[in-house]
């Protein structure tokens, strides 16, 4: 006895239910598994200290249209994030502060902070955003990390930690654990360094009011039928449609969107099995290192002291950091641990994470820092379900050699997810636009559409 | 209605069967899960006209004392490679032939290539064995690709190739694909780049008669019960015990030995949930590619030519050949395709993938090697319960921020394979060495053994 439906849908993240209200707009019967009791994916508002925080993906800027159509059709709104005042930047233990998107360094090293940008901005306008295993050099530039290549056109070591810095808190990876091919790939997708960085203006400008999983609530609503608490485990597919197995129920359907992180669509069996590449790309592709430290406080106390609430830390435990404000106005911060540093956090005493985070904060804002009055955290390797963030990490060799078996549907299963898509790979904005394009190709293949766009 | 025994074992590979054969001599009621319906794991002996030839690992040789003692132990016998003659090399399309481990090159190269080869050994010393992650400046040689680091010590291009052609057959994937550090602690546990070149005296010194899965057969007649068909999908832990679910059975025991490739050791779900490091490290070690073709002949016509059967190009399908000669003499060639020339070979045409093949050998050998008698492919990424071969690759940024969770214990679950042995990781000999530390391990903690080794 099993549920049909004409298209299920595997994960009811921004990818998943943004591709399940399109092919219900469209008329088809959609059906949703979701592993958790919550729909979301990485997006996750949870109440911290009388306001509600962000666990998960937080921020949309300009040049995100369907984040901004959703939150427009779904009556949410934005607010800005709070800029006003100096930002703090920790080199190395030496604590200074700055103005603007580049800290304060050696006026030689500002100069070359700036054309080093220059120079990645114009490299990652090279790799394709559709196939960037077809940009010149393309196995040259995936035979070698992006710390390799940022380090052999940068000299300064300062420079370097900074863009290490961006990166972290952008992958969750070091740049040392990237293939130089995806990182100028992920650049591109996303609109350039300066984009991906800039927290006026840019992605970081805004946040949603009640938190960025209402986006996800909203869609479910627009979805057709979710069913939570049910994780795939195996996929089957024959000439006429595709059998989905969940734990203690089994569902059928004509399709499958797969709209879960990489990695962890490499746990669900196959029958018959997924073609090799498509196998040997998701042993490799490993989701990025994110813990987000929420400390609520009584007063925003580094306001007072002229102070941003934004730092950035070139090395130790905190990233970055931002002002966290409440709808309401309750004064917050949120730390980033990213890379190397969140890697086994979870295995950690909890006091001595505690410790770390709020003594760098009280470095970087104030002794104030140490007393919040609420502390959360959110690890997200420790989610079974993302099994890391914000994102998957493609190693050197992988994007160059398997990237066509990202997105290549396989018979009657289409992938989805924000690392499938072309435009703003990585965040909200292409966990839509990766939805959008897998229910196109669902409604072309099954039911003659339209095709949005070639798939790469 | 679960079996019990004291001990379970997942993976009837060597290093699986090893762990339970010494239980088992100490005692110790054990149970052995294999999910394929035979044993032997990356060794699979199977008749290819007229001879058993080796699809998986076939290589034996000096310093490799598990292994010796398991061949006489068992009643098995060795013979040598057959090595007489002259080798050829295919560099970029030019054919030459030449004798010894350096092929005739440029004589400033040949010169060029022993000092890159005695860089290569000294820097390969000073990664502990048993902690690479503790070797000086392990975070900045994982921090970029064993191309990067090769090529920035060798200045001909004609030596990287030959570096990377050697990689390829040793690893599975391209010096571009690995860490510089998990590339050194490899050559270091294989005891030097030297040694696994060589096919006299070397790595490649000598086959088993009948085949290396003669050896998983004997130790499964000392290893207790071992249950065929059986693929392990969960482990769930308590304060007593472990009980290990099959696809329709299940299974208790005090302790269990998991001996899979890492890749596939992630795709069993584990309750409670694995450390973050754990998860993280087999999120991101893929297994390597490699195609082993065989090509059995009427005459060993390339002995006739005075050539050996052993062959390296370093760009095209073909990475190495060898001969392949059959116990009774048999004539035949093994041609191995790796790395990238592997990836999605499967999804390759049939006829296209042997007429390139044999194409090279043609080139290599002589026109005769259009016309075996005997054709066969084994593409190990096809091996659902192995995922590629012959070896996991670590990507720059894992082995030193999520190594120590390679080996260490979680809990009641030890970990076993020949990614985790300290002396001739990748080989069959670390097989051995990796099952007979994981069953110390156990005899250890659950019931007062000697512990033989730290466990790094």
């Amino acid at each position: 006895m099993s549920r049909h439906a004409e298209v299920i849908v595997v994960g009811a993240g921004l990818a998943g239910l943004e591709a399940a209200a399109r092919l219900r707009a469209a008329g088809r019967d959609v059906l949703v598994l979701e592993a958790r009791e919550r729909v979301g994916g990485r997006t996750w508002s949870v109440p911290v200290g009388g306001a509600t925080v962000d666990f998960g993906a937080q921020w949309t800027g300009p040049g995100q249209p369907r984040m901004a159509a959703r939150i427009t059709g779904l009556d949410l709104e934005t607010r800005p994030t709070f800029t006003e005042g100096r930002k703090v930047l920790d080199r190395r233990g030496r604590v200074s502060t700055y103005r603007g998107t580049i800290p304060r360094i050696a006026p030689w090293k500002l100069v070359e902070a700036q054309l080093s940008m220059w120079r990645v901005e114009a490299a990652c306008r090279r790799v394709p955003k559709e196939a960037p295993w077809r940009a010149a050099g393309a196995e040259s530039l995936d035979g070698q990390t992006a710390l390799t290549w940022v380090g052999s056109r940068v000299w300064s070591e300062d420079v370097v930690d900074l863009v290490n810095a961006a990166t972290r808190v952008i992958f969750g990876s070091e740049l040392g654990e990237l293939s130089a091919l995806h990182f100028l790939h992920y650049l591109h997708s996303g609109g350039g360094l300066q984009k991906l960085v800039d927290s006026h203006g840019g992605n970081q400008d805004a946040r949603v009011v009640g938190g960025a999983q209402r986006i996800a609530e909203g869609l479910a609503g627009l979805a057709g039928e979710v069913v939570l608490g049910a994780p795939v485990r195996r996929i089957d597919q024959d000439p006429q449609g595709v059998d989905v197995h969940a734990d203690d129920r089994s569902f059928r359907a004509r399709r499958v969107v797969v709209a879960v992180p990489i990695a962890l669509a490499g746990r669900i069996r196959y029958s018959p099995a997924l073609p090799t590449l498509r196998d040997q790309l998701v042993q490799r592709v490993g989701m990025g290192g994110t813990v987000k430290v929420f400390a609520r406080y009584d007063r925003a106390f580094w306001r007072e002291g002229g102070l941003s609430g934004e730092g950035v830390g070139t090395r130790g435990t905190v990233n970055v950091a931002f002002d966290d404000e409440g709808p309401a106005g309750q004064p917050g911060l949120v730390a980033f641990v990213t890379g190397r540093a969140a890697r086994g956090w979870a295995e950690r005493p909890v006091a001595e994470r505690r410790e770390e985070v709020l003594a760098t904060l009280a470095r970087w804002f104030g002794p104030e820092a140490t007393h919040p009055t609420d502390y959360a955290e959110a690890d997200w390797a420790r989610e079974p379900y993302s099994g890391g963030a914000p994102i998957a990490t493609f190693p050197p060799g992988s994007l160059s050699a398997m990237g066509p078996a990202l997105r290549a549907p396989v018979g009657r299963i289409h992938w989805a997810g924000t690392e499938t898509a072309l435009e703003s790979s990585g965040f909200m904005e292409g966990a839509l636009e990766s939805g959008e394009r897998a229910a196109a190709e669902v409604l072309a293949t099954e039911w003659g559409g339209e095709v949005l766009r070639p798939t790469g």
